[in-house]
C-alpha cells in the first residue's frame, strides 16, 4: 500500500518526536546564539529560493537532518531577522521563552476548541486569560466576563476590526429596517489609523467611498480631532449617511500618537456610532500605572483591541479583543448547524468562540498568554516595558544633542521618529525626503540594523521602534553610531556634489 | 523599575530556552504515552477552570514546574482529545512530529512575513510549497505559481472564502458599476455545504436573504444537483439578481458528500458565476491516484482550497488557497501603506501576501507544511491516507455484518455514516433519531471514544470519521464493540420499558 507499512510509519512516536524536537530546540537555540552574525534585512534577490529548492515534493521520506541543513541553508539566509536585537522596523513582533512554550503545548495538544464541548479548557482558560489581560490594563468592568463584557482571541486587529465592523454593521442594519441600507453606513478613523481598519471595513461591505480618514496634524501630534470628526459626521447625515463606527488608536502606526477616546466617545456616543479602541501596539504599556491614563476613557467604547504579539513577548498570532455587549457579536457571527449541537451549548451557559471569530476552527492561544502572564508576573512585564522605554528615550537623547537631526514627533511610547534636518536648497525641495530615504537605505542596507519609515503631515520620517527582546542598550548605542556615520557619508557626498 | 534588572531579566535566553522548551517537549511526549488513559471527551462541567485559577494575573514571575503542574491538574482534564486513538468525532485535527517541529521553527524565528521584505523566506517558501502541494493533487497549471495562477497559506476554510468571496464581489460589483449592487449579488451551495460558506458570505456584505441552499437528497448520495442549481440560478436572475458565486464540496461535514463539479463547472461558467471548491476535508485524499477522480472538472473552478490541518498530519492551523486569477484577489485586498513601501514591492516582481488574505500579519506556516511533506514524502502520505481509509472500510464492514445497524450513507473516504435502524413504532416515530442520539451520548460519556453525528436528508446519523495519527485497527474493534455494547443496552432498555 506504502513504502512502509502501519508498524513503521508511526508519525506521532512519543520516542521520536522526543528526538526529534529536541534536535529543533537546539537549533533554534544557535538561531539564537548566533542571531547578530547575520544581516538583518535578507540581502537575497527575488526569486533565490525556487533555484535551491526542487520543483516538486518528495516520493521518499527525508531525514530530519537534510531537512535543517537545508533550513540553515536556503531559509535563515531569507529570513528578516524579527528577533535580532538590532531590529528596530515596523513595530516589534518580541518573542519570548514563555511564548515558545505556550505555542509548543497549543501545537502539542492541537485541540480545536470551535466550542465549549469540543475543549472546555481552551474556552475557559481563553475567558480566564482575557479577564486577567483585562484587568492588568485596568479596563472597567463593562469589558470583563466578571463583569458584563467579555473578550476573545484572536489572530490579528484586522480579524478583531472584522468581527466587531460585522457586529456594528448588522446592529444598524436591524434598527434601519434592511440590508438594502448598508450602502448608507459611514465609517470613521484618522489618517493615521492603521490600513487595517479601510480593509476590514471593505471587508465588510461597506462602499470605501464611505470611509473617512479624518486629517490629523502636527498641530495635535496627529491625534484625531474630536471637532473634525463632529464636523464629518454632521456632513455625511446631511447627505443622508447613517454613521455607524469610528476607530480610535492608541499609539498609531506611522509615528505612535494617540487619540483623545474620551472626548471622541461622547462623539461617538452622541451619534449613536460603534467606537473602537485600537491598542494594538501600545496597549501592552498601559499595564504600568505612569502610562494608564491613556486608556482614560476606556468606558466610553465599544469594543477595544490590542495584540501581545507585539510588545507583550507573546510569539505571533495573538490579539486581544473586548466587548462590552458580547451579544452583538453572536448575534452577527453565531451558526448552528446541526452537526455542532451539542447539550452544552444548548442551554447557554457556556462560551462557543466559533460565535466570536471569522472562523469555525481556532488554535488554543490562550496557553501562550497565560503562560507569559505566569512565568513572567506583571512585575518583570512592567520592567520589560519601562526598560525598552528607558532605552527610546536614551536614542532620542542621543539623536537631540545632534544638531544635523531632528526630532519630528514627541515620542509617548518606544517608538522614536526623527529625520535628518533639510538644510541644502535640494533637500528643502522635497522636504528631505531624498536625504532620509537613503539614509534609512544606507542602513538597512549594511545588514547591522533594520528599521523603517513613515510619512506623517506630509514629512518623511525613519522609525526607531525599540522593544525586540534581545535588544539592550549596547545595541541602541550601536544603532546611533551606525545612522551618525551613515549620516555622516551621505552629507559628504552631497556637499561633494 | 521593576523586580529584576535587565541583566537578570532575560526572557529569550538561550540556555533558559534550551532548558525549558526540552522539559515542555518531555511533558508532550508523556501526553502521548498516556493519552488513551483520559476519557476523550472532557468530563469536566462548566466554569470548572475558574474554580481552580485565581481572578486574576500574578505579580512575580511563576515557576515552569508550578505551571507544567497546573497544565497537568487543571487544562488537560479539561481537554477533548483530538489526538487520541480514539477520537472520532468531527474530523481529525491529525498532528505529527513534522508537523510540530514546522510549528516550532515558525514560532521560534517568530518572522511576520506579511511583504516579501519583511522576510523572502516566508514568502517564497509559501509560493513554492503550495505550487507542491498543487501538484500533489494534480491541479492544472492555471492554478499553480509555476503556471498562470498562484496560491496561498491561510488559517481557516472561512477566512478563505472570505477572500474569494470579497475577489468575486468586487469583480461583479466593478462589472455592475457601483457598490449599490451589492443587495444583488447571489451565493449558491447546497445543504451539505459547510457552514462557513454562508457565514463568509454575510461576512462580506451578501445579503443572507440571497443566499441560496441547494437542497439534496439520498438520491445524488447528498451531492448537489446541476439541474436545481440551474434552475435556482434562473429564478434568481428572473428576480433582477445576479448569480455570483457557487461552492461546490468535495467531501461535505455531514456524511463526506462529492459534489459534481464538472457539470457544475458548466453551469457556473454559463451564468459567469465564480466557482469555489471547498476540498477542506477530503482534499487530502486526492494525493491518491485512485480518489483524484473526485476533483475532476477542477480547471473549470476559480479556487480551491483544502486544509492540510485535517488529514494531512500539518497541525492546526493550515489552509490551502489557490487560485486562478490572483489579480482579482489582490485587486480587492491590497493595499498600499506608506511605511510600508519598499523597492522590491514597488517592482512587482515579489509576491506581498499580505494582500492575499485578511490580516496584514502572519505566521510562517509554510515551514510547517514544508516539513510535512518532505519528512514523510509522497510515499507515506498516500500509505497514511490509504490506511485510514482502510480502518473505515474495516468499521463499515463490521457494521454491515449486524442485522441491527445500517450504512446510511455510502462511504467515500474515511467518514462512515451509520445508524441503529428504526424499528419498535416509538422509534419510528421519529425515525430513530432519539434511539441513536442517546447511542451517542451512552459512547461518548463512557470516555472510551468519542463520536458526532449529523442529520442528512432527515435522518439522524452516527458520524465514525477516522484519521486520527494515533488510531490503529485494534481502536476501531474496540469502537465497534463499544458501540455494539451501548447499543444492545439501549435496546433491552427500550424492550423492557
Amino acid at each position: 500500500m506504502g513504502s512502509e507499512s502501519r508498524e513503521s510509519f508511526l508519525p506521532l512516536d512519543p520516542v521520536s518526536f522526543t528526538n526529534e524536537s529536541k534536535a529543533v530546540v537546539d537549533f533554534i537555540a544557535d538561531y539564537y546564539e548566533n542571531i547578530e552574525k547575520y544581516p538583518v534585512q535578507s540581502t537575497v534577490e527575488p526569486g533565490y529560493l525556487s533555484a535551491r529548492l526542487p520543483e516538486s515534493a518528495p516520493y521518499c521520506p527525508e531525514s530530519l537532518e537534510d531537512i535543517l541543513k537545508d533550513v540553515n541553508d536556503c531559509i535563515v539566509p531569507g529570513l528578516t531577522h524579527w528577533q535580532s536585537p538590532n531590529f528596530f522596523a515596523y513595530f516589534q513582533a518580541n518573542a519570548s521563552t514563555a511564548g515558545f512554550l505556550g505555542e509548543m503545548l497549543c501545537s502539542g495538544f492541537n485541540v480545536v476548541g470551535f466550542n465549549w464541548i469540543s475543549s472546555p479548557a481552551a474556552t475557559e482558560l481563553e475567558s480566564i486569560v482575557v479577564d486577567w489581560m483585562g484587568k492588568l490594563l485596568k479596563l472597567p468592568s463593562s469589558f470583563l466576563f466578571a463583569g458584563t463584557g467579555g473578550g476573545v482571541l484572536h489572530g490579528s486587529t484586522c480579524e478583531a476590526a472584522v468581527c466587531v465592523l460585522a457586529a456594528a454593521r448588522d446592529k444598524a442594519l436591524k434598527e434601519l429596517g434592511g440590508w438594502e441600507h448598508i450602502t448608507k453606513l459611514a465609517v470613521y478613523a484618522s489618517d493615521q489609523t492603521h490600513f487595517t481598519f479601510q480593509k476590514a471595513a471593505k471587508l465588510v461591505g461597506i462602499p470605501p467611498s464611505n470611509f473617512r480618514l479624518i486629517k490629523t496634524t502636527f498641530s495635535t501630534g496627529f491625534a484625531m480631532s474630536p471637532e473634525t470628526v463632529r464636523s464629518a459626521v454632521e456632513d455625511d447625515i446631511k447627505s443622508g449617511l447613517v454613521p455607524l463606527f469610528l476607530c480610535a488608536t492608541i499609539g498609531t502606526t506611522p509615528t505612535g500618537a494617540v487619540d483623545p477616546i474620551a472626548e471622541l466617545g461622547k462623539v461617538a456616543m452622541e451619534f449613536k456610532a460603534w467606537l473602537h479602541i485600537d491598542a494594538a501596539y501600545a496597549g501592552s504599556a498601559c499595564i504600568c500605572p505612569e502610562l494608564r491614563h491613556h486608556l482614560d476613557g476606556v468606558e466610553l467604547s465599544n469594543s477595544i483591541s490590542m495584540n501581545p504579539h507585539k510588545w507583550f513577548l507573546t510569539n505571533m498570532d495573538c490579539c486581544c479583543l473586548w466587548i462590552k455587549e458580547p451579544h452583538l457579536l453572536t448575534d452577527s457571527l453565531s451558526s448552528d448547524p446541526e452537526y455542532l449541537k451539542n447539550n452544552a451549548s444548548k442551554t447557554k451557559s457556556v462560551v462557543d468562540y466559533k460565535d466570536w471569530q471569522i472562523a469555525l476552527s481556532r488554535r488554543f492561544r490562550a496557553l501562550k498568554l497565560w503562560i507569559v502572564i505566569r512565568r513572567h508576573g506583571l512585575a518583570n512585564l512592567m520592567y520589560h516595558i519601562r526598560s525598552d522605554i528607558a532605552m527610546a528615550k536614551h536614542f532620542e537623547a542621543l539623536v537631540r544633542k545632534d544638531g544635523r537631526f531632528e526630532i519630528v514627533m514627541p515620542r509617548k511610547f518606544s517608538l522614536v521618529c526623527f529625520r535628518l534636518k533639510p538644510t541644502a536648497a535640494a533637500e528643502a525641495e522635497d522636504d528631505g525626503r531624498e536625504l532620509n530615504s537613503k539614509l534609512v537605505e544606507a542602513i538597512n542596507s549594511s545588514g547591522r540594523a533594520f528599521m523603517s519609515h513613515a510619512v506623517a503631515g506630509g514629512v518623511y520620517v525613519i522609525r526607531c521602534a525599540i522593544g525586540s527582546t534581545l535588544t539592550q542598550q549596547h545595541h541602541v548605542d550601536a544603532l546611533w553610531k551606525l545612522v551618525q556615520e551613515k549620516a555622516q557619508s551621505l552629507l559628504t557626498n552631497h556637499s561633494i556634489k
